[in-house]
Parts: structure tokens; sequence; C-alpha cells
């Protein structure tokens, strides 16, 4: 028979979890694997809240499997590190994003896209190579082999850094692999949340223009006098749109909710690219005749590989840009959920484990 | 009032017109005007039917201005050259494809992008500068000017190589676009018509693995035997489709009619690219999810820029490329077009202008 929990593995940990689809997180006692010859083990001492865990958590996406510990953007300092771990020593500030696992050995991992690897393993809500079940950060501290931890620069907030290891990546990578860094050129951010308010900022980073689409008039000021968008587009004004039209050179869609394609495909101009970095649950409609008479294109991508992503941190740390956070106890996570629930959050929850985990 | 086609130029020019939405074309006496500096007249030897002919002659995009001289896949003999026209003198082999104009000023046009200048001139069905109406290629002679005249290659078969013009450049431009052309990767051809057979040629002389993608067992032989590919997969078999999954690098998807993406894009490895040149009139379904897991796009092209186009006819020579054709009088037009529109054709008519175009 399987191990509970906390016996099946030699190191005790203790973090909150969802039982069930109520989705409610609760305190929870378990355990995490001996620190190997490969692995680095992490006091957490802060854990974004991303959007992903809400989902996750209420089995929304239909393949959770409780217990489930979330939590997938983890800061904190190093307390082990075995032998083979050449780059970081005890006392190390590093973090660890949505993966902790792949097969190492497939031209995906070889190409340092570990987060393609058709064995990626998550950062929670997954299994380990040896089948147990995998923890995220909303706990004391994590065991991960070193390929999958991030070393943290020294000027980045800890606390504010963290959502970067997803949100940051997510559309760091896209904004790289489509050649969307071009200075001077004009890049549109569909949505303004975690994801949507990191993009203006790296996008600002790149020397481009950016505008912020959104729905909501009221984001316009926090748009541009606060985030340091070059103007805004209030997607449900038809004039305002129609006068866009063609302006854009690139897309950024955060958007998760279904939603049309056919405005923001408009938007851009000859050779524009529209990339996707939401999961909308349905496929969404796709207008033929303005991507062929435009040479546009509509791309996803997802998160990023372990290389990019320490990419992506320093040219964070060089560029001053972290995530707009509010700070929150451990046992503030349930009201924090059904706030994020209703986009009640600028931008993104992070939980200060350090300083508010207790047993 | 306006003058009559007869009338409002002064070179007399005969050719095969449709007058109403019935589609049915018969002799036309019209006008072109006189060759200026910049222009080109060119005697018509033999001119493609594309199926873009098919649905204008029928008003079925809904912006036919009749009468209509459709044609846009010309190849003729050069037979007057204006006093600015270096590329050209009498008696060259020269072709003329989709468009013959466009304002020559904007930053489209200086990026050798013409097709894709709003201001563009399509050679039938269009206006030209001087707001007299484009005539196409079922003609006796056209008058162009010199940006818009491709020289055609002295081994370049003249009939055969006609459909280039359209079918050629319309598959050749995505795949250097969009990167579709590294030696060894996998491309497939949705759809086995004129553009996709020309497809798989110039597929195969880019050193592509080639495996033609269509819902007709019977095309198998076909694909294989004659045209060269390397493999066939029956779309309409889900055991066939499913194995699969996960096997491309690129598709170029030739299917105008309404089809769903979601197979296609399941055929793409990580990074596949899938680059749709035919025009569906309706929306097609985009599902998201795989686009984002496996970091896919889906994009658009039409035609090309003149001198990529002039590079297409020059790489479809030295490799010896042309259309599967067969050769019909001007007179079979009618039953001709009924053919194409039952698909009844392999894989392009070509009129042979010169010798049955009479008065």
């Amino acid at each position: 028979m399987a191990k509970s929990p906390e016996e099946e593995h030699p190191q005790k940990a203790f973090g909150w979890a969802a039982r069930d689809t109520s989705g409610i997180l609760s305190p929870f006692r378990f355990s995490r694997r001996e620190n190997a010859d490969d692995d680095v083990t992490i006091k957490v001492l802060y854990c974004g809240v991303c959007h992903s865990d809400v989902h996750s958590v209420k089995n929304e996406w239909g393949f959770t499997n409780y217990p489930i510990v979330p939590g997938h953007e983890i800061v904190g300092v190093v307390t082990k590190a075995g032998k083979n771990v050449e780059k970081f020593k005890v006392g190390d500030r590093v973090g660890v994003g949505v993966i902790v696992g792949s097969c190492m050995k497939c031209e995906t991992c070889d190409q340092d896209l570990e987060n393609y690897c058709p064995r990626t393993i998550f950062t929670y809500n997954s299994l380990n190579h040896d089948r147990t079940k995998t923890y995220g950060g909303y706990s004391d501290m994590v065991v991960v082999h070193h390929r999958y931890v991030l070393r943290f620069p020294d000027n980045l907030a800890l606390d504010a850094g963290a959502p970067l290891l997803c949100a940051g990546i997510t559309v760091y990578s896209p904004m790289k692999y489509y050649g969307m860094t071009e200075p001077g050129k004009h890049l549109g951010v569909a949505g303004l949340g975690g994801l949507g308010h990191v993009a203006v900022k790296i996008g600002k980073a790149f020397g481009l223009k950016v505008t912020v689409i959104s729905s909501s008039p009221g984001k316009e000021d926090e748009a541009v006098k606060r985030l340091g968008a070059d103007s805004f587009l209030l997607s449900s004004d038809p004039a305002k749109l129609k006068a866009a039209m063609g302006t854009m050179d690139y897309i950024i869609d955060t958007v998760s909710a279904v939603h049309s394609l056919a405005p923001l495909i408009g938007l851009l101009k000859l050779n524009g690219k529209l990339v996707t970095v939401g999961l909308p649950d349905k496929p969404l409609e796709l207008p033929i005749f303005p991507l062929v008479l435009g040479r546009k294109l509509v791309g996803g991508s997802d998160i990023g590989g372990m290389k990019e992503t320490q990419e992506m941190l320093d040219f964070c740390a060089k560029h001053n840009i972290t995530s707009d956070i509010e700070l929150i106890r451990m046992d503030y996570i349930n009201t924090a959920m059904e706030r994020i629930a209703k986009s009640d959050v600028r931008y993104r929850f992070v939980i200060d484990v350090g300083n508010s985990l207790t047993q």
C-alpha cells in the first residue's frame, strides 16, 4: 500500500493544501524526498498566487489529484546542496517556477526547452520520476533538482520578484521567440492582469511602444500612469477600436476567457503577430481573410525553458522590473483566491511564507 | 458619360468575358491603354485558369464588376516596350501574375511587397490608376507597367509554367517567409489541387520530406508516384491521422472550403507552423490549448511581391518545376470552369490563347 503523504519521504514538510473541489486550503503535514546529489533543498520565503492555482484547487481543468499544495512562483534560500550541485551553495537566493523536472535526454530538453518536454514534471499536481506526487510552494520547504532552480539576482526583490517565475517568463519567452522585441515597434497587451501588467513593463524595457487593450475603462489610469504604458485602448468602444485598426506590430493576448480574435487581428499591421498565452477552454473563432491578406500569424507559447527563465530574471533585475503585488499572510489564502476569481487584485498576491506559515 | 469598353482606350483588344452571375464567358471586344513610357505590351500566348477565376465570374465573393475578363496566369511575348523600360525588349518571353499595379511609394512597396500594398491593382476586376477597369489574360494582349512583368526563364515551358504565376508564388512565398525550407524537415500539404500539387514539387526541391494530406483516397497514387511526395495521409481515416500526430514541422493548407484546423495543428511537432493560403469564407475554429502547449503558429499568406515572384520562377526553372496541366482551347473555357467546380482537373487548365482565340 502507498505510504501517506506524511510518511512517504524522510524530510518533514508542512504547508497548506486543498482536499476537495471546494478548493478551500488548510494546514497539511506531508514530506519531501531526501536531498539527493543533484538536489537543492530550499527554505521557502515567498510564493506568488497564480490564477492557475485557483483553477487547480477547484479542479476546474479536470485533472487535479487531491490533496493539492499549489504554488509555482517560489522564492527562498538554499539550505542544502547535493554534491553534484555546482551552481548553488547554502544561503543562496533562489527561485523555482512552474516545472521541477523533465526527461533531460530528449531533443527538446537538449534545446533548453524543458517546458515543452513530453515528460515535464510540474511543480505541483504532477508526479516525480519516483511516481510520488509533487507539492508546490505554499509550504515551508521544497527539494528540487538543481537544473530547475534559478539564481535570484541580488537586486531583485524576493517578494515582488516571485511572480516573474511564472507570469514573467510566460510573456518574456514569446516576445523573444516570435521576434517581438524590435525597439520602436508597437506592442498591444490584451488583458491587464498578472501576466498583462508584467508584459507592459517588459515591453517598455525592450523599447517598444506599448498599448494596453482592455474592456475595463477603469484601468486606463493604471495602465498609463502607474505601469508606464504609452496608451490605452478600450476594446468595448467600437469607434476607438476602429480608429486603432492596423496600428500594432505585435499583440500579447493574456485573456483566458473565450473571446473574439477578429478585433485583435484587425489591430495588427501587415506581418503582425498575435501571440496567445491564455488558455481558453473552448476553441476561438479564427477569421482567415485578414490573416491571409495581411500575412498575419496567431501563435501560442507556454512558460519557458530554464535557461531562458534565468535570462528573464537577469533582464528584469537589470531593468528594475518586478510584479505589483499585495503581500499576504498564509491564512489569508482562501480570501485571496476568492478575490482572484473576481479579478480583485493589482496584480498578484504573494504569500509571505517565511513569516506567516506557522504550525 | 463613361466610354464603352471598346472605345475607352486606343489599342483594340479581344477576349472572352462573363456578363452576369451565370458566369458564362463569351467573346468580348474591348480596348487597352496606349503603351506608355513605363509599359510593356504583351501578346498573350497562354493563360492559366485559376479557381479564383471561377469564383469571380459567378460573383461568389460579392465584388465582381461585369463585364469581367478573367485570367491572372498570363504568359506571352513582348510586342512593345516603353522608353523607360530597361528590363524587357520586343520578343522577350514574359509573364504577368495576379497584380498589375500598386502605389509604388508606400513602405510596403518599398519592401517589394506590392501584393500587400493597400492600393494593389489586380489583373482583372480592379481599377487602374486612371479609374478604368482592368481586364485579364483571357484576351489577345495586355498592357502592363514593367514593374509587374516577370522574365520567363528560357527553359521554363510557357504553357505549363503559366500557373506558377499564381499557384506557384502563393505556396513559395509563405515557405520562404515563415522559414519552411530547412532540408530534411517534414512538410504536410493539405489539399491536392492547383496549389497543393505545386507545393509538393517546390517542397521536394527545397529538400523537404513531403506528405500529402487529403480526404480523397484516390489521390494516393498520384501524390506519391506521379508528383513525388514521400507519403500520403488520408485525413478521413481517424486511425491514420492519430498515428501521424506530432510528426510534421510545417503544413501548407491549400483548402478553401470551411474545414477543421484541429487535426492539422495536431499533426505538427513542437514549434510547428501551419500556413493557410486558401480563403474559406467563414471563420475556422482555432483550438488554443495545442497552440500554446506546442508553441505552434497559424499564419496566412497572399501571393507574393514581384521580386519574389521572379525568384520563384527562376527557382522553378532551375528545378524543372512546372504545373501539371490540361491545355485547352478558348472555346472550351465554360466546360473547363464546370469541371474546376467539381475538382475534375489534374491540376490546372491552361488556355492556348495564341492558337485558339479567334475573332
